[in-house]
C-alpha cells in the first residue's frame, strides 16, 4: 500500500500530494540553479560560502534520495536508469559525490552538468508539448536552414577574408578569424569589434546581408507556419 | 438633466461634446507627458521652470476635476474607484498632491508614475480591441515563449561564463555579469561593449545564436497566426 | 496624327517605341541620381565637376522637354500639373532653374528634392500594386503598431532615465537624451554609443525588450497575412 | 557492361555502391574546403604546408577523374560540359591547373573559384528542392523587396549625409559614405562605427528605422506564405 501512494505521489501529478512533491523539487531545481550563479560571485565572504554550501548539501541530497526513489517505484528499473530522465537525473547529483572524492579545482568544467538540473523543470511542463510537436513537423526545414545557414556564413568568411585581410590582417588574420565576422554579422548581432573598412569588402557585406535577411528570415516562416498547424490540428481533435 | 448630460460626455465618445472633451484630455495627457520629459533636461533657465510648472498645476487641475466627475456620474462609485481604470486615473494626479506637502527631491521616483497618465491614451482607442484579441489568443504561447528565452538566457550566460572568464574577468566576472551579455546578444541587440575573444566562446556563441534565431522568431510566427484568426473571425462577423 | 503618336509614345508602354521612352528616361534618372551623389564627394578635380554639370545641364533637359510633353498631350492639363505625378515631375526639374538666379550655396537644402526623381521609377512599375494592396490592407495596423512602438520608446527612455542618468549623466541627460538609447535597443540596431551600465538598468533593458521583440515582431506576422490574401484574392480573379 | 555499371554509380544514388561514390567526394568537398581554409592562417609549419599541398594534389586528382568519368559517360557530352553542373566541376578543379604553369601569388583572386565545389554538395541533396520552389514561388516579390530596400537604403544615405556631414565629415564624408551607414542600420546590424550625433540625425534615424523594420519584415512573411503553399501542395500530390 505504501509503496503505491509514494508511486503515485513520485509518478503522477494528478493527486494533491503529488502536485506539491513536484512543486517542491522545481523549487528546488531553481534554488540550486541560483545558488549555483551566486558561487561564480568574485570575493564572497566565508559566511556567504558556508551557506551555499549548505544549500548545496541540502538540495542534492533530496535530489538524490528522489533519484532513488524513482528507481525503487519504477515498473522497469534499468530502462528508467538508462532512459534520458534517468541519465539527467543522474548528471544533477553526480558530479557533487565526485568532488567529495577527489580535488575540488580540477573538475569545475563537470559542474556544467549540474545545469542539466534545468530541463528536470521541462519535464513536469505540459504545455511545452504543443512545442515539441511544432519543432517536430520542421524538424528537416529547419536541418536545411542550418545548413544554408552554414554555407551562407562559410561564404561570407571567404568572401570577406580577400577584401579585408591585406586591409586589416590582425582582424581578418585567416579563413577561420573570418568565420566570427560572418557569424556577427549575418545574425545581426553586430558587436563592433570586426567590421569591414574597404569599399569592396563593404559592398561584399551589403549583398551578403540581403541574401542574409532572406534566409534569417526562415524560421520565423517555418515556425509560423507550424504553429498554426498544430493549432488547428488540435481544434480538430476538439470537434471529434 | 445636466447631470446625465454630463455623464453622456463624460463615459460617450458618439456625441460631438462627447468627443470634443476626450480630444481635450487626450491633447493635455500629451502636454504634459512633454512637460514631464522637458523637466528633465538640465540647465532650463528659471522662466522655463516657471512655464512648466504652471502646466503642470493646469493640467493636473484639470485631471482632477475629470476624476471626481467620473466618480459623480459612475453609477457604482466604489467600483470605479477600485477598477484598473479608475487606478490609473488616480495614479496620474496622486504624484502632484504627494509633492505639495513634503520634500520635493526625495519622491523623485514616485514621478515615474505620472507616466500612467499614458495609458489613459488608450482607453478612448477602439482599434486596441484587436491588437488586445490577438495577444490574448496566444498569451500562453507567449509565457512558453517567455520562459524558453529565459533558460536559453540562463544557459548561454552559464556557458560562455565558463568560456570567458579566466580571459576577460572584469567583464564576465559572475554568472549574473555573464547574463547582460546573453540578453544583448540573443536579442541581436548587440552593444558591442561584452563579446567573446576565446574560440571557445566564440563557437559558443555561433550555436547559441543558431538556437536563438528559432527562438526569437516565435513572437513572429505566434502573432502571424493569431491576427490572421482575429481578422477571419471579424469577417464572419459581418457575414452574420 | 502626329499628336496622337507622341500621346502614345509617352503615356503608354505597350507599343515598341513607348517601352524604349520609358527606358531611357528611367536610365537617366538613374544617371541624375549618381551624378548628384558623386557631387558630394570631396576634392573633385575640375574636370570631374564640368563632367558632372554637364550630365546634369542635360538630363535636367531632358526631363523639362518631357514635362512640357506630358503636359501637352494630357486629356487634362491643370488635372496632370496638380496631380501627385504631375508635381514630383516639376520638383524634379525645378531646383536645377531655381539655383540659376540666385546664390548657389544657400539652396543645398533643396537639392534633396531632386531624389523625387527616384519616385518617377515606380511610376512606370506595374509589379508595385501588389505591394501597395498588401499595405493598404494592413494601414490601420502598421499604424497602431507605430503608436505601440512610439509608447513604448517613451516609455523606455524614461525608465532608463531614472535608472542611467545618475551614473551616465553625459549619456542619458534627459528624456530626450535617453529617446535615442530607446530606438536604437528596441529596433536591436545596438549601436554601442550608449548603453545602460547600472544592473538596475541592465534588469530593465531585458524586460523592455522581451516586450520589444513581441512588437517589432508585429509588422512580419501582418505582411505575412496581408500578403497571403492579395495573392489568393489574385488567383480567384484569374479563375473568374 | 563496365560502361553501364559505372554510369550507375556515378549518375544515380539509388545503387549501395552510388550512394558510397557520392559520399565519398562529398567528403572530399568538405575536405578540400577544409583544406583551403588552413592555408590563409599565419604562420604555417613547413610540414603542415606540405600536408595542405597533399591533401589539395589528392582531392584536385579525384575531382579530376570524376570530371572525366562524368563526362564520358553523359548521354550528351557537349551539353554536360555546359551545362550549370558540368561548369562548377570545371570551376572547381580548374585553378588547380593554373597555378601549376604561372606564378602563384597573382592568381590568388582566382582561388576563391574554388568555393564552387561546396555548390557541388547542394546537388546531391533532395530536400534542397522544396526550398527551391519555395523561392520560386516568391522570387519576383523578393525582387520587389530588393529594389525597395535599395530605394530605402539611397533615400537614407541621402537624408543622414545632410544631418551628420556638417559634424563628422570624416565618416559622412559623401553620399556613398553615407550608404554604408545605412545598410548597417537598416540591416539593424549596427556595429557602431558609423552613427548620427545630430538631434536631427537621430530623428531621421528613428523614422528611417520605422519604415525600415516593415521592410525588413517583408522577407519572413514572403517566406511564410510560400512555404505553406509548397507544403499544402506536396500533401495533396500525396493524397492523389
Amino acid at each position: 500500500m505504501l509503496f503505491k501512494k509514494v508511486k503515485t505521489v513520485i509518478e503522477n501529478t494528478d493527486t494533491r500530494l503529488g502536485r506539491i512533491f513536484d512543486l517542491f523539487i522545481q523549487f528546488l531545481i531553481v534554488l540550486s540553479l541560483i545558488t549555483f550563479s551566486i558561487e561564480t560571485l568574485p570575493d564572497l565572504s566565508d559566511q556567504t560560502v558556508l551557506i551555499l554550501r549548505f544549500i548545496e548539501i541540502f538540495t542534492v541530497s533530496i535530489f538524490t534520495i528522489e533519484y532513488l526513489l524513482r528507481i525503487g517505484v519504477s515498473n522497469n528499473r534499468l530502462k528508467f536508469i538508462f532512459s534520458l530522465q534517468g541519465l539527467i537525473d543522474f548528471l544533477a547529483i553526480f558530479p557533487f559525490y565526485l568532488r567529495i572524492g577527489i580535488d575540488l579545482r580540477s573538475i569545475r568544467v563537470f559542474r556544467l552538468l549540474r545545469l542539466f538540473r534545468a530541463f528536470k523543470l521541462f519535464r513536469y511542463s505540459k504545455a511545452i508539448n504543443r512545442f515539441r510537436k511544432t519543432f517536430s513537423i520542421i524538424r528537416s526545414e529547419l536541418v536545411l536552414f542550418l545548413i544554408s545557414t552554414l554555407f551562407l556564413i562559410y561564404l561570407s568568411a571567404v568572401g570577406i577574408y580577400y577584401f579585408e585581410n591585406s586591409v586589416q590582417p590582425e582582424k581578418f588574420t585567416s579563413i577561420f578569424h573570418s568565420l566570427w565576422w560572418a557569424v556577427s554579422t549575418l545574425t545581426t548581432v553586430g558587436y563592433g569589434d570586426v567590421y569591414p573598412i574597404t569599399i569592396g569588402g563593404k559592398v561584399f557585406t551589403f549583398f551578403i546581408l540581403m541574401i542574409g535577411l532572406s534566409i534569417v528570415a526562415v524560421p520565423a516562416g517555418l515556425l509560423s507556419s507550424a504553429l498554426k498547424e498544430v493549432l488547428e490540428d488540435e481544434e480538430q481533435d476538439l470537434l471529434k
